[in-house]
């Protein structure tokens, strides 16, 4: 248990006028401290943990509820209480002026949760999975962020680092023993055992490809030529029953129209205007915008219509390069079931944003994308950022070094060095080793009060 | 104890993102509904009031903290659970989902209160107090609402009740012994005991403008002539080390430029920038934009600056009747100190908005406004709204009738008949007699959640 003399408070409900809001007090004078502005029928520091206590607050300022939590029993590990106002910001505010006149300080962004990870309450991956659970913006968002703080993800990396540590006891074993100039590993099973816990990792560390679309959302690009029907695509998916998730403002150069919930996922759609295809030149703003918006996007929808069927995609092409990209054919409603037909075969689906005709193939596309990249696997550890994305490729560079060492017979010091080097980064990833700049950049991104 | 069936829920904690929200759940079956999706340690169906308890909801969606609370020692005076989980919209909208699949409904504006009413646990007056507290945006109106809510205005007018029934039963003692014609009451007195109560109701229906100044916020209204320094003196107001509340959006006709807090009171300052003053004729347009600002505030500003001291505000005067104006004469800092001597026999503030000079006593000026208007009087009770005043005023015409009635020597009847009007007119104001309608139209003022 760590010891930390200071006891720090925070409001801890969203900031804004509502029925209540919630201030949590922690540290080792927390219920002393409550204690002294609170009157209730009996002191707080008589109070068994999780139990909740009726009175007032700060010179009578507003009538509460308090509750106890005794340490270990509480988020943080430490004695806690959290008060429970009216939902008024100027009620808050004077709260913690007095908890801070009596020797509480306010808390920095991610304070509590840094304490529960240093009080040994959650390990580090948990921590960022609590960031991750209150930042999530779809469902399956949610459903991953709380299999990795229910440690699906840290039991596997454990189970990883277990296969290394019985590795390097083996060569150590052999090390121990070096002057007798015996063999203990055979080097070709040595060999197979590292390349097999390298396959475990790169599964893992490939993981982030989801987990960044999950997190982040899917950038989809809808481009094509002026007056094809966009911005009707638009809208027809827009108005397809599911909900608006919120309107975000972008810059002038390049505006993100709209994010919608598909099948569960978030979607951010980019919106294209500028794009000019011709089978001559693609005119130069146009394919500044293309490039900017189709760039950032993971899935591109190009519209073209009816007048438009045969344009050349050469130059689109290009600028799709490795993009998966969904080739539409609008205002559908004016063919004839005949035309419909042919226009199959070409691999391109045929819609009419006008009366929806088509859109739940379109749909059906993005469910098979959603699936493709891994939204509702059974797997229940997911990659979830880059810090864990790239301490997962250094350990696997390590464990390649080994490797190369094991092949050059050179001596079990090396070996035991490179796969004590990818068991530190593993370590790292769950927080068992860690420095106060790690610690730092992962907890500065929380919002204040978690 | 009001029965009602249906159990109700709602998110209480304000809306967005942040460490964790609250939902409550009120109602006969809240311990049950929320047990059939809460995994913890042991049931909540067994667990005594006031105590939290640790576990899972919803199939595992989050992990959650989940307090008891059984009636009548609850918020509503019904049995209630509160259940804190990580503060994300889709999370609390998930719980609420799970809540409603086991037999919850969401509950209506301000319906959590509105029980709390029907069940006796408060007054109508304090169920008033309640959204008043959360919507305060000052110190004082939140001090004020606080004391309403410990129920000093309820004590106030029972009081007063308990004085008029005192008036009622020597009437009606009369009444019950009319046939031996006794005379139980000297009319002299009983019309000073009248006219007594009438002051009492007065004075507190008096407390009513405080009580909108202090809810509402003081208007304030920066006229004069363009170029005299109206937009600098409204900066330094408002970069004078006191809190910008918010930058409050207004329409165009009639712009809201800024809200300050002053010595703890809410300020709402209007911009006149139209407004011009001559000699001749004020124009048109001026006068209008003048008449709209003027016209909703409680305190003009009016700025003139040295090369226009000599104007005539006698057209000025006739739009600020009735109101109270602060005359300042701007950019006193290229004045030397025997003309600036000069002018404060003249019952105008010198002020420098550039340099700050004579500023201080714009804000001795304010304070004495915010002073006079009863803001910190050492007096509890207050008259925070129309519908309190309206029943006060009901309340003092009924008595007034029965004075009149006393004077003409109207049988005793017709006196008892106003005074018990009178009485139901304060019983009204406490909810002691209510109706539907009115109780709609106080709750669905409320926020969802209270």
């Amino acid at each position: 248990m760590l010891k930390n003399d200071e006891t720090i408070c925070a409001v801890i409900t969203p900031p804004g006028i509502g029925a209540i809001s919630v201030i949590r007090i922690s540290g080792s004078k927390a219920i002393a401290i409550s204690d002294k502005i609170f009157k209730g029928k009996s002191s707080l520091k008589k109070s068994p943990t999780h139990a909740i206590h009726y009175g007032y607050i700060s010179d009578n300022l507003d009538n509460v509820l308090v509750s106890v939590f005794r340490e270990p029993h509480s988020y943080t590990g430490e004695d806690s209480v959290e008060i429970s106002c009216h939902g008024n910001q100027i009620v808050t505010k004077k709260i913690l002026e007095s908890l801070r006149a009596n020797g509480a300080r306010l808390a920095e962004a991610g304070e509590f949760t840094k304490r529960a990870f240093l009080n040994g309450k959650i390990d580090l991956l948990q921590a960022e999975a609590v960031a991750e659970i209150i930042q999530s913006r779809s469902d399956i968002a949610v459903k991953r962020s709380k299999n990795q703080l229910d440690g699906f993800l840290s039991k596997k990396i454990t189970t990883i680092r277990d296969y290394l540590i019985e590795a390097i006891s083996l060569v150590e074993l052999e090390l121990d023993f070096a002057e007798e100039d015996l063999e203990f590993v055979d080097k070709t099973i040595l060999t197979e055992k590292v390349q097999n816990i390298i396959k475990l990792i790169n599964e893992l560390s490939s993981t982030f490809k989801s987990g960044r679309l999950i997190f982040e959302g899917i950038n989809l690009a809808i481009t094509g030529r002026p007056n094809v029907g966009k911005s009707s695509l638009l809208n027809r998916l827009l108005n397809d029953d599911r909900a608006i998730v919120s309107e975000t403002p972008g810059t002038t150069r390049d505006i993100i129209k709209e994010e919608i919930l598909i099948f569960g996922a978030l979607f951010r759609l980019f919106d294209t205007a500028g794009l000019r295809l011709s089978t001559d030149k693609i005119e130069e703003e146009g394919v500044k915008r293309a490039y900017q918006a189709i760039s950032k996007s993971d899935l591109v929808i190009h519209v073209t219509d009816i007048d438009n069927i045969s344009e050349k995609l050469e130059d689109f092409q290009i600028i799709t390069n490795n993009k998966t990209v969904i080739k539409v054919i609008n205002k559908c409603d004016l063919l004839t079931t005949d035309i419909l037909s042919q226009i199959k075969d070409k691999d391109i689906i045929p819609i009419s944003a006008l009366t929806g005709y088509g859109i739940d193939e379109l749909f059906k596309f993005f469910e098979e994308f959603i699936n493709s990249k891994g939204f509702y696997t059974e797997e229940t550890s997911l990659v979830t950022n880059i810090r864990q994305f790239n301490a997962l490729n250094e350990a696997s560079f390590s464990l390649k070094n080994a490797i190369e060492s094991i092949k050059d017979n050179r001596s079990g010091e090396f070996i035991a060095l490179d796969l004590r080097t990818a068991v530190n980064h593993l370590k790292e990833l769950t927080g068992e080793i860690t420095n106060d700049d790690i610690l730092n950049s992962i907890f500065s991104k929380f919002c204040i009060g978690k």
